[in-house]
C-alpha cells in the first residue's frame, strides 16, 4: 500500500513544546482552539506539489541533487509522485495541497495531449482526495517553464501563444472545479519584460487584461465558486514583471473592472524582493479588499532571488497573521508552503521536518497574532493615536464638507498650530514582543 | 547689479563638442533644431531651488560644509538668496525654476507668519522674472521638514496637521497660480510610514484621497490652468512612502476618481530605489496616460539612500529621453534637476558646473533620443515583433469576441502549437550603442 | 540632585516575563547566572552618548524634532546633558557608556579649544563615574562631523586633516585612558571616497596604515591596557568606506603589520549593510582572532541607509550571542547600543522604553545562545559532520603531505567518487527554533 | 568543412562608426593603434565556451530555450561543439577563448573517464589551435555543477571530494599548460555555505588555503607559465562565498602567504553583486599588487542575481578601462566575456550580435581610456589634489618619523586648523564625459 519512500516514518503527532523529537510537532495541534476556531481551520495549511515532489534541486550552477524514484517523465512515474504526495499529506496532516497542471502530469507534444494527460491524472487525484480526505486549495497552470512561453503567456507578442495559453487555463480550471479547489491562482512569470526595448506596455497590459476577464468570466459561466486570486512577484524569472505588489496589481484589476472580482495570493518572498514586509503587502490588501490567500516561506533579506525557505522567524510571522486575522481570517484562501528545501537537504526525512518546522512556526505566529487581538495590544493604542479624527468637525473635513480655502480660513483664524506627540514605535515593538 | 557671489563668471555659452572649457556647454545649444523644435522648448530646463541654494551640505553623519551668505534665516537673507538664484538662473540660461515655500521664505511662528513671508518674497520673485523672463515650472509646499509633520501631513493622525497642511497648499498652490507656474506639485514625504505598529493604512489613505480632491477642486475654483503632479518615491524620508511607484499612484487615483485629473513627475532617483528603470516608470506613466514632468537626477545604483546627484550616464539618458518624445514631448512638463552638489564641491563655479554637465547630457540624450524616433529605430522592430496581433482573428480575441472555452476548441481544432521567434535584445542594444 | 528630566520614573527593575509595565525588565535580570556568570558580566552593556544624548531627530528631509534643555553649544550645556546622562545610566542600570568627544563637549574654534573643553568634561565625568560606579567601555575622536573632515580625515588629500585628526586621536586616547576605558574605537567615517574619479587608493591607505600605527604605538607609549577597536562598515556617509567588512579590515591589518594588535567592534547594521548577517560578521572574526565588541542595533533590511534601530529580533540575536559565547564570550568589549530612538518617540520616557526593549532582547538570546552551547545543540551535529576529516590520511591531506598530484593519483587508484549527504539545514533550523 | 551552423555569415569585419551592419564592427578594429600598440592586443579578447556553446537557455522557473545540435552528452556532440566553437572563434576574429573541463568533454562516471574524456578533446583542441590560431586565455575546473560539490570542493565536509576535487584540478592545470593557456582561474562556486549553522569557517578556510598552496605549489613542479587566479565574487550560487570580493581574497592570500603567488580575475558582475563598482574592484587590486584579468560582462543594478549579460554602458566600460590601462594593462591577462545571450535570444546570429557589440563596446571604452592616460585627464587633477602630501614634513609623517604626540605638539604649537578645499567631483565627471 505504502510506497515505501517515507521508510518507517509513521504520521506526525503534535508532542508539544518539550518534545525534542525532530518528526513531531511542537507547536502545531490541529485540534487546539485559537480565538473560537480550531487551529487547522485557522491556517489551512496546504503542501506545494512543485517545490516538494517535483523540483530536482538544481540552480543556476548546478543541476540535480535530489534522487526521486519517480523523476522521469511518464505517466506511471506522474503516478508513483501522486502515491508519495497523498502518503506525504497524511504523514503530515496537512489538509490541502496546491498544484500546476505541469507538476503532475507527463508533458505531452500539443495542447490536447496535455489536456488528456491532465484529466487522467485529475480522475486519479479525485480518487486520492476521497480516499484521503485532502483537499485542494487551488489550482493554477504553469504558463511559464515552456520556452513557447519564454517571451510571456497573455502578453506574448505572439496571439497564439495567448490563445495556447488562455485553452491551458480553461482546462486548469475544469480541472480544479472537478477538484473542489477553493482558489484558481494566477501567477504571471513571464507576463513582464526582458527589456523595454522589445517590449509595448500599452499592448502587453490590454493583453493581460483581456487575458483575466475571459477567467473570470468562464469562471462563472462553469459554476466555479472558488476565488480568481492574482500572485504579485516584482522581478525574477523575468527583469520585470507586471504584476510587481499588490498595489500594481490594484491599479491593473480597477482599470479592467476586476476590482470587485479578482484577490490576491500573497506571497512572503515575493513581498520581500519588492521592498515591502509581508505584513505590508497582506494589509495593503485588506484596505483594498482584495485578501485572498498567502504563499508562506521566507526569503533570505540578502539574497537576490527567490529563495523560497521554509519559514522561521516566529516574530516576523506574528505580524503577518495578525493582519490576516485583522482582516477577518481566511475565507476560501489559506496557507500553501510555497518553500522548497535547500538542495543539500537530500533525505525524504527532510522533506517533512521541513514543513514540521514552518507548521509549528506559523502555529507560534498564529497562536501569538490571536492573543494581540483579543488583548487590543495593537489597536487600542492604534484607535487613541487617530481619536482626533472620530471629531464632528474632522470627520465633516475628511466628508469634503470643507474646501480647502475654508480650512485655510479656519487655520488661520484658529491659530491652529499642531504640536506633535511621541509615536511610541519602540513602545509597540516591546509589545510585539511580549506575545512572541 | 550683480551679487557678486558667482566672481568674475559670465554667462554660459555654447562652444560646441571640442571645447574644454568647464564652463561652456558642449552640447546643450539653446537655439539648436530638433526634431522640429528649439533644443530649449523640447528640455524646459528648470532649477530647484532647494538643492542649489538653500542645501548646506550636511549629511547624516556631518554638519554644513557650504558657506553661503544668504544663510541665516531673516526676510533680508532670503531675498539675497533671490537676487542670487535669479543671476545664477540666467548666468546658466535655465528658462525656468521650481521652488517649495520654506526654500524661499523665511519660517514663521505660525500659519499666517509664513503665508504672509511667502507672500512677501511672490512679490519679490514676480519682479525677478518679470526682468530676467524665466518662468516657473513648479511650485510646491514643503510639508516634511518641519516637525509639525514628522507623523505625515495629509495623512497625520491629527486632524489638526491635515488642516495646517491643505491651508499651506492653498497658500502655495495661490503663489503657483501668481507667478504663472506650469504646475503644481505634490511630493508626500511623510506621507507614509515608520512603523507598520502604529499606522492605520485604511485611515491614511482615504485621508490622503480627500487631501488630493481637496487640491482639485481648489485649483478649479482659482481657474490655475497648470497641471497637479504627484511624485513617486517608495521610502526615504519614510521606512515605506505611499506613492511607492507611478503603478502605485495610478491605483490611488483610480481609487480615489482622480486619475483624469492628476499626472505625475517622475524622478530618476525615486524610480531607481523603486527597483525601476527611470524609462519604465515614464513608459508606464504613458500607459496610463498620467505621464507629467521629470526630475532629473541620478541616484548612485549602489547607495540605497536618495544620492539626487546630477545625471551623467548619456546611454541611460537617451532611453529616458526617448519615452518623452514617444509619448509627444514635455507639454505643461519640463526638465528640473533635482540633483545637489556633493557636499565637497565647495565652490561657487561648482553650482555652474554640475548644472552645465547636466545639462550637456540631457542634450546628447534627447538628440539621440529624436533621431532614434526619426529613424524608428525601435519603433520599425517593434511593430514588427507584434504584428501577428494585427490580424482580424486575434483583434477579435483581443476585443472579447471569443470566449476562453472557444479559444480552447479552436487551439485543439487547429492544432495550435506556437513555436518561440528570437526576442532580439542583444541586436537592439547594439541599435542603441549607434546613436549615444 | 535630580535634573528631573525623567520626571518621576525611578530605577528599572527586573519584574519578570509576565510583567507588562512597560519601564520593567522581563528577561534582563542582571544577577541571574547564565553559564556561570552573572548575565551583567556576559553582556556588559553599554549607552552611546551620540544617539542617546546629541541627536536631536533630524533627517536628510527634516531638521530637530527633540527638544532637549541641553541643545546649545555650550558648557554648561554640555554639564547638564552629563547630568541627565549618568542619571540615565542609573536609572536603567547600564554598567557602561560610550562617547565621542564631539558629544560631549563643546566644539571649540580649533584644536586647543577643543581639547581644553574635553578636559574640562573628563574631569566631571571623572567624578560622576566615581560617584556612580558606571564605567567606559570605549571612547573615541569624532572625525566625521566636521567641515574640515569631509575629505576624509587619516586618508585626507590635506596632510594637516591627518595632523589635525591625530593630534585629536591623542587627546581622546589620553580621555580613554583617564577614564579607564576598556577600548579604544576608530570608526573612518570619512575614510573612503564620494567618487573614485577624485581619489587615489594607494596614497590613502598608505595613510590609514600610518595613522593607525601611530595610534597602536602611542596606546603602549602611555600604556593603555584597552584593546584598540576598528568598526568596519561599508558605506554612509561616503559611498565606499575603507573598512567595508571584517575580512576588508583583516587584509588591511595584515599588510600593515597589525593583525595582532588591533581587532573589531561589529555593528549588526554595518553587518547587513555590507551584505553579511551580524552572526557571519562575528564567525568571522572569530576565526581570524580579531573579534572584540560589538555595536547592538538593527538595520531594516529594507532601508538602504543605516537605520540604527534598537534591536528586536530575539533569533536573529541568539545566533549573533551564540557566536560570541563559541568564541569565548566578551573579554574587554561589550554590547554597546548603537541604536537612536525614532524620530517620532518624542518622550523622555521612551529613551528608556528602547534600551529596556533592547536588554531585555539580548537578555533572551544570550540566554538562548548559552543553552545551546550547553546543549551541544549546533556542535554535535557540526563535529559529525565534519568527522571524517579527523582520519589520518585527511589530516595528513590537510598539513600539506600528499601533493597535488599525489592526491590525483589517490582518487584514480581508490576509485575516490563521494557520494553527497543531506546538509540538514531545515533539521538546524528547527533545532534553533526550540531555544528562542 | 564548415559545420553549417551559422549559415551564410562570413568573417566579421570592421566596417567604421557609420555601418548599420549588425554583422560589422563599428569600432573594434583589431590592428588599429591605441597607445602605441594593436587593439587586439591591448584587448586580448575570449570568447567563454560555457555561456556560448553549452547553455541551454534555461533559468530557475523554465528549461531549455535553444536548440543546438550539439546538446547530448556524447563525445561526437562535443567534438561538434568544438568545430561550431572553433568556427565561432574564425568568424568573429577572437584571438582567444576560455573554458571549463565540464564544458567540453562528456561527464564521465568517475574521475578516470573524465579524465580520459578530457584528455581526447585537448588533442582535438590542440589541433584546432594550431589550425586556426586561437589560443587559450585560462582554463579551469568546474567544481560547482556536479552533484558531488553541492557542499562545496576544496572546503566540503567530506575530504574525499577535497581529493576528488584536486584531482580534478591537476588534469585541468595539466590540460591548461597542455594548451598553451596564460593563466589557470579558480572561481569558488561553492565554496562558502548556505547557512551558517551547519558550517565551520575556520576548517574551511584552512582546506581553502591548503588547496590553493597545492596548486601553486604543482604548477612549479609542471613549470606552468601561466598566472594563477581566483575569481571572488559575493554570493550565488550559495548564500555566502568566501571568496567574496578582491579585499577578500586579499587578506585569504596574505594568510595563507599567497599575495605574491595568486592574482583575481576580476568580473564586471560579481563587482556589482558585492556592492563595489568595477572601477572600484581594479584599483583595489592594482594597489594590492594582484590585478590580472578581467570577465566583462554586465549585471543589471537592479536584479539581484548574476545576470551575466553582454556589457553595453560604454561611460562605466570606459573606467574600468581606465584603471586597467593605469595599472600598466594586461600582461597574461585579458578580457574575457562572460556574458551569455539572453534566452530568449535564439538565433545563431544573435551569438555573433552579442559578442559584436560588447567588443565594439569595449573598443570605445578603450581608446576613451587611453586618451584620458594621454591627456592626464585624471591624474594631472589627483597629482595636484594630493600635493601637500609631497612636501618633506608629511613625507615624514608618513614614513612614520613623527609619533602620535609629536603630531599633537606640533598641530597645537602650529594652530594647524585646515580649511577644506573643493572635491570638483561634478567637474571630473563632466571631464569624462568628454571623452565618452
Amino acid at each position: 500500500m505504502s510506497t515505501g519512500f517515507f521508510g518507517d516514518i509513521t504520521k506526525i503527532k503534535y508532542e508539544g513544546p518539550d518534545s525534542t523529537n525532530p518528526l513531531a510537532f511542537r507547536h502545531y495541534n490541529p485540534d487546539e482552539m485559537v480565538g473560537g476556531k480550531r487551529m487547522e481551520e485557522h491556517l489551512r495549511f496546504a503542501v506545494a506539489y512543485w517545490h516538494t515532489f517535483t523540483w530536482p534541486g538544481g540552480d543556476p550552477f548546478g543541476g540535480q541533487t535530489f534522487e526521486r524514484p519517480w523523476f522521469d517523465d511518464s505517466m506511471q512515474a506522474a503516478k508513483l509522485k501522486a502515491d508519495v504526495a497523498f502518503e506525504f499529506f497524511d504523514l503530515l496532516g496537512s489538509p490541502y495541497y496546491c498544484f500546476h497542471d505541469a507538476d503532475v502530469r507527463p508533458e505531452g507534444a500539443n495542447f490536447a495531449e496535455n489536456t488528456k494527460n491532465l484529466n487522467e491524472i485529475v480522475d486519479y487525484f479525485e480518487k486520492k482526495q476521497a480516499e484521503t480526505g485532502v483537499k485542494l486549495l487551488w489550482g493554477t497552470a504553469n504558463l511559464f517553464s515552456h520556452r513557447r512561453y519564454m517571451s510571456g503567456a497573455a502578453t506574448n507578442p505572439d496571439p497564439d501563444v495567448f490563445a495556447f495559453s488562455a485553452a491551458t487555463v480553461k482546462t486548469c480550471l475544469d480541472a480544479t472545479k472537478r477538484l473542489g479547489g477553493a482558489n484558481y491562482v494566477l501567477w504571471g512569470g513571464r507576463e513582464g519584460y526582458e527589456t523595454i526595448l522589445n517590449t509595448d506596455f500599452t499592448r502587453e497590459l490590454d493583453q493581460m487584461g483581456r487575458f483575466l476577464n475571459l477567467v473570470v468570466e468562464y469562471k462563472y459561466k462553469i459554476g466555479f465558486e472558488g476565488t480568481i486570486l492574482i500572485e504579485p512577484k516584482p522581478q525574477e524569472p523575468t527583469k520585470h514583471q507586471y504584476d510587481y505588489d499588490v498595489s500594481t496589481v490594484y491599479a491593473f484589476l480597477q482599470k479592467h473592472g476586476l476590482d470587485k472580482e479578482v484577490k490576491v495570493n500573497i506571497e512572503q518572498g515575493h513581498a520581500v524582493l519588492a521592498g515591502h514586509s509581508f505584513e505590508h503587502e497582506i494589509a495593503m490588501a485588506n484596505t483594498f479588499g482584495i485578501f485572498g490567500s498567502i504563499d508562506m516561506n521566507r526569503n533570505d533579506y540578502q539574497s537576490g532571488w527567490d529563495t523560497d525557505q521554509f519559514p522561521n522567524n516566529v516574530p516576523e510571522m506574528a505580524l503577518a497573521y495578525y493582519h490576516v486575522l485583522a482582516g477577518g481570517g481566511f475565507k476560501n484562501g489559506g496557507t500553501n508552503f510555497d518553500s522548497k528545501l535547500r538542495r543539500q537537504s537530500l533525505d525524504p526525512a527532510d522533506l517533512l521536518i521541513g514543513h514540521i518546522g514552518g507548521m509549528d512556526c506559523c502555529a507560534r505566529g498564529l497562536k501569538a497574532a490571536a492573543k494581540m487581538i483579543d488583548d487590543g495590544a495593537l489597536k487600542t493604542p492604534l484607535d487613541a493615536r487617530y481619536e482626533k479624527w472620530d471629531s464632528p468637525e474632522a470627520q465633516k473635513m475628511l466628508r469634503g464638507e470643507y474646501k480647502l480655502d475654508e480650512i485655510a480660513a479656519r487655520v488661520e483664524k484658529e491659530g491652529i498650530n499642531p504640536e506633535p506627540k511621541s509615536g511610541r514605535q519602540e513602545y509597540l515593538e516591546n509589545v510585539i514582543n511580549r506575545y512572541v
